[in-house]
């Protein structure tokens, strides 16, 4: 939020932004092969999966997925923070009452394009998570192979050439293969659904943190509107000046002072769970 | 959200599709000159406001930003529905507990952007609503420029020549022309006003239960995400089996309900106003 508590004013770091060291800038911010144009969304979506090992082709996909979510929820919270900036400029030229609410409007829906900003970031770690599991997958998949071609091979030797003195090595190397398989593949169980839960936990904190900020600011931004004097004139008729500068401060402050302190704690949203489960 | 609880079922319309006719499907999904690409974003943010009455230029801007902005989460909400399918294409060959848990976190996320398209949709009866705005002040224009206009003819031939019998003519002309000006600019003023505090209330109102809903969906998958078995297995260890069925689509049950069941009286973020505002 503006220190200033106007968009038309210099900005200083909020206190929140000073306590809070924010997560790592997301990955999918930097280093845009097509430039900022979503050309890039379709040729990922397409090629993610065509290469890689089979097991790991779908969550590469799904990675790659997340990817373009991602891009799509920075453009709109740039586009926000741009439309935030449009309506304080339009509003400058109203009477004196729209030109203080339209600068406070565009405060508050900066601030939705700052928090989805943050959004992304925090975002990024839930599809970082992912993608671990991508790579451990991946590093499973070499495993499956040589035991599969051991088995063939063996199969194929029993076939032409039973007594063939190979025939045992391979057998011997076929067991050493299943024991390596078989720690693989624990690997693979445990590492992927501890990671699964904690990359959704990222993304379901982050987002039940993101909506509840939204929510609060939707709720000031009704606060605001209120000062706005709709009440007809005639025309000719002076329409009585305006006093609402330190209510309408007083509420941006109020509305900053809530998602400064907004912790996991005191959500607001706590829907319960009926008994029928257990 | 999906009546048959999965992602890999065919979908019924959910008992709050059925029961509250949604708004108008938003103008801004239809008639895409440029397609799907974004080209179009920067082509409106540079010729919006170059043409029509310099009164209505800024708010016109600002009326085509938020297009922009509209067409972005209407992409974010496409993709993030590919990214549920995604998911629970990717756990269907997990272990029982992945391949259900994924397929259930896949019908939240599949809401989520549900939610984001319905979202669209009443954002537009904001933009709608700016627009009206904008519509009233390119029809003041003309007046503005009538009554400028003789202002300065009179001014002219005054100066030239102070006994023109045209002049009389002009001043009576000046005098009805200030007396419609007078009229149309308390019209732009009351009905502005009017327009601007519905159309901020129209976004708030879908903000904050937009918002909501998507802090209830974020709470809800955090309880599905405890049914993961986490705890690690040794190598050829047999995970014990997964009973989680009934639960988790109790879980997805309760948030349907939830969801469903959300009203603006029942909203759970109410931020107090402190007191030094009066």
């Amino acid at each position: 939020m503006h220190r200033t508590y106007s968009m038309r004013q210099t900005r200083a770091p909020s206190q929140s932004q000073l306590q809070q060291p924010p997560p790592p800038v997301s990955s999918t911010k930097t280093s845009r092969l097509f430039g900022k144009t979503n050309f890039g969304h379709a040729f990922r979506k397409s090629t993610a999966g065509a290469f890689g090992p089979d097991l790991s082709k779908k969550l590469a996909q799904l990675v790659k997925m997340e990817k373009n979510v991602m891009r799509s929820m920075e453009l709109v919270g740039r586009e926000r923070r741009e439309v935030a900036r449009q309506l304080s400029i339009w509003g400058e030229e109203g009477e004196e009452d729209v030109s203080d609410i339209t600068d406070k409007l565009g405060v508050l829906i900066y601030e939705i394009g700052e928090l989805e900003d943050q959004f992304v970031d925090r975002y990024d770690q839930y599809r970082v998570t992912m993608k671990s599991i991508r790579n451990i997958e991946s590093s499973v998949q070499p495993s499956r192979d040589r035991k599969q071609k051991l088995t063939d091979q063996i199969a194929q030797l029993k076939y032409k050439d039973p007594t063939s003195p190979k025939l045992p090595i391979l057998e011997q190397e076929l067991v050493r293969s299943e024991a390596e398989s078989l720690v693989a593949e624990a690997q693979l169980s445990n590492i992927s659904r501890e990671k699964l839960k904690s990359a959704f936990t990222y993304q379901f904190d982050a987002l039940r943190e993101h909506s509840e900020k939204l929510a609060i600011i939707a709720n000031y931004g009704k606060h605001l509107l209120e000062l706005i004097d709709d009440s007809p004139v005639t025309p000719g008729e002076v329409r009585r000046e305006y006093d609402g500068y330190d209510e309408s401060k007083s509420i941006i402050q109020d509305c900053e002072d809530a998602l400064t302190n907004w912790t996991v704690e005191g959500a607001s949203v706590r829907p319960r769970r009926s008994v029928k489960g257990r």
